[in-house]
């Protein structure tokens, strides 16, 4: 019998890749799923890579016979980016972990793909300097890019959007393609950066990255404050975004997910209400004069005892929290597996629209925790779907009606977790028909035997 | 005789746009090219469009004709954009001036592609708000998208890159597509604003633009300072930058374009000494800590009697310089034309570029005054040339220099003013083949009979 094209392509590979290229069992099973609930399914191999030549011949390879691809990071995905389709390879990026340039002058670096934003910090730390995109969980930059993740830093410093100035990406058929640079703009041409930094995986594998930096500010400050209602708690943060407080961040956690983490992390002093955790950065005069401004807006909006600190451990105390309420989400409901909801809308529309979700989740009778980066006017309801027939079916129900709810004013289905194969069915009524098109369009141009993560982020055209 | 393809798109045409179909020759020539030095060409015809509705009409009666297209706002190019291809048509899109939606709340608004910066501010004012790239001449928001423009206040809101949210545009077969949205950030698909965004008219002609908008900040003050040396200045706009103050403006002019200031404003108390001007904005607080930071950097480089003022009248008269800088370049040597370069390079390099670049200008013989948005790294050299043959081969001879420069120093050959058909040489050794091959294959995908603009922004390949 003939070999089949994997086959091929694996014999082809394994003079360069020797024991990098597995089909253990275990090893394809880690690369069948990423965090989110889609279905798992087995790349016939995984091909780790440790250098952008060597996923550009993986990428010749597999072009010329036809075998589909995955680029695979740390697996934090949750919208099923890294699930392979049948007959793929998945490409591990995770040992490409070299930080090749620190530039403290211009606040940019370059790094490998497989670096952690956890990793570069650390070495960031002594020269002042951070990198502030934070998804939360233990992401590679490369990932990061693919997904255009953000997180709670965003409110102040914006996505992956705002902090990548360029990439080196291997295109479809292997060819090695650079973006950007190291200024800080430029109007030569197609924002080829841009357009890599959000395909997951569907335009180009990316394998460098050149990341804007920031200086670690001078000052920070921590607060809490709890509130009587859900809507004062939101119309505060959207007063401290309209008045354009740089606030470095802006994070909102809803009745029930404080009573989880209450319960988790015996917290005490905190009453099972709607809470805003907030972080404020600047020089001195800067931090005081932000802390006052809001907790004045707090108590304008009825806000319960603004409780702040500059000190490092007090902070890390108020937040306590927030940091644990993934975890505490989870512990609420044992048994539960969690399908996290993703919608924002302009923050002028927030509070009608998580007043409305709130409805929505009293009417599903499934628990929901609210966590919500309020300031961008993005926020998560981690549904906590308990084993029972049909418990999955009304998740994805509750899950569609939050998007309808956020795309009818004027919002979008995804704020930071990406379309995978789990968004795509909101794609056409979020960007409309003629807009799919012109992605499909360039989709094709740039790999038109369709092998970059074929199944993903673009839904099949409706006949 | 058979008529020609424009004849026939004319006569399309002639019952929906009537009179705004114009042959005359002195509206010909007024859209034969824009404020740079390319050589003109008459388009066949002027179409004045009024709606998207209308400009999909014609692209659509231009694609079956395979007629060029040219789109035209203010005309203020300044590479040769909007100068006609032979037997192409030029659609003028400066009569789209609604203004369609203002949003407080949400700090954005959505406008026509013919609406000025200046219109919008006017409408804008009384709400407290702005828009924040101001890239000097009276444009239109669409050719300031289509260019990717940005300006003296890039340094601290960025370019249209960061401040345009989305998007309508005519694709070259008369789709009309939207783009983006009104989020502040989203992670559903290709980045299809950022896309069309600085392409120039190859992609798509824009016609409806939702923008980032500002309030206005609480205080504002203007500072002046002059320097014994232009390495003294430069080293102090790094300084500034690399310590992350967020400064509202931080411009230069170096001491030929001081003199010439000096002649032209009759300006008192200033010295022909390379000049930094600042402007601050924030809080009372924050602008008068970091008017205090300022101060001191620039003094630790040498600087001779900063002044700085709240006043609005003190600030006008502190920055009347600045404000003149064209004009005054221009009477500076009456009878020369200006040819203005636009390099811009990692902010740890500017100091190297600049010092070298007067070298350049100095061995070139020519008259060349420079201003810098040295904030962003970038600055212009107002190139004087003289009516004698030669001077403008001598003038294009130090364009090209400065642009290597900035090339071997990890720059970019245009900062904002674009490609056109004025950079189109430097192309590919800023980007490199594979990348300019990817934006050729996204071009030919959008616009596969090369009608958008054709012969501006990607350079025809090399065999």
């Amino acid at each position: 019998m003939a070999p089949s094209p994997v086959q091929q392509v694996l014999a082809a590979l394994a003079p360069m890749l020797g024991e990098r290229i597995s089909r253990n069992d275990s090893i394809r099973t880690q690369h069948s799923h990423g965090e989110g609930w889609m279905r798992a399914s087995l790349p016939e191999a995984v091909l780790f890579a440790h250098t952008t030549q060597e996923v550009s011949a993986i990428l010749a390879r597999c072009h010329a016979h036809r075998v589909p691809v995955v680029p695979f990071g740390a697996g934090t995905s949750l919208e099923g980016h890294v699930t392979p389709p049948p007959g793929a390879v998945s490409i591990n990026l995770s040992h490409m972990t070299r930080i090749l340039q620190v530039n403290p002058d211009d606040l940019d670096c370059r790094v490998e793909a497989g670096v952690t934003r956890q990793a570069l910090n650390a070495q960031l730390r002594d020269m002042g300097l951070f990198f502030p995109v934070d998804p939360g969980g233990e992401a590679t930059i490369g990932g990061m890019c693919a997904t255009r993740a953000s997180g709670t830093a965003a409110v102040r410093y914006g996505t992956m959007r705002e902090n990548v100035m360029g990439l080196r990406a291997v295109m479809a058929d292997g060819r090695i393609v650079d973006t950007g640079g190291r200024v800080r703009k430029s109007a030569t041409g197609y924002d080829l950066t841009g357009l890599l930094v959000g395909s997951e995986g569907t335009l180009g594998i990316i394998t460098e990255i050149q990341l804007r930096l920031h200086g670690i500010p001078e000052t920070m400050a921590a607060a809490v404050c709890q509130f009587p209602t859900l809507g004062d708690a939101v119309r505060t943060a959207v007063a401290i975004m309209q008045m354009g407080i740089p606030i470095g961040r802006l994070e909102l956690m809803d009745d029930v997910q404080m009573d989880a983490c209450i319960q988790y992390s015996r917290l005490e002093g905190y009453r099972k209400l709607t809470t805003l955790f907030f972080e404020f950065q600047g020089s001195p005069a800067s931090v005081r004069e932000q802390v006052q401004i809001v907790e004045e807006l707090a108590g304008d909006n009825g806000g319960l005892g603004f409780a702040w600190s500059e000190s490092q451990e007090e902070r890390t105390r108020l937040w306590k929290a927030r940091h644990a309420a993934y975890w505490a989400g989870l512990a609420y409901r044992p048994g539960c597996q969690p399908l996290a909801t993703d919608a924002i809308v302009p923050i002028s529309a927030l509070t009608e629209l998580m007043i409305g979700v709130k409805e929505d989740i009293r009417r599903s009778g499934l628990c929901a925790p609210i966590v919500g980066h309020v300031g961008d006017g993005n926020f998560h309801t981690l549904i906590l779907v308990p084993p029972e027939d049909g418990a999955y079916a009304r998740a994805l129900d509750l899950d569609r009606r939050i998007v309808r709810r956020a795309l009818a004013l004027g919002g979008s289905c995804s704020g930071e977790h990406g379309i995978g194969s789990g968004k795509m069915e909101f794609m056409q009524a979020e960007h409309g028909a003629p807009a799919l098109d012109v992605m499909r369009a360039i989709r094709h141009a740039l790999d038109p035997r369709n092998i970059l993560n074929p199944g993903k982020l673009l839904p099949p055209v409706l006949d």
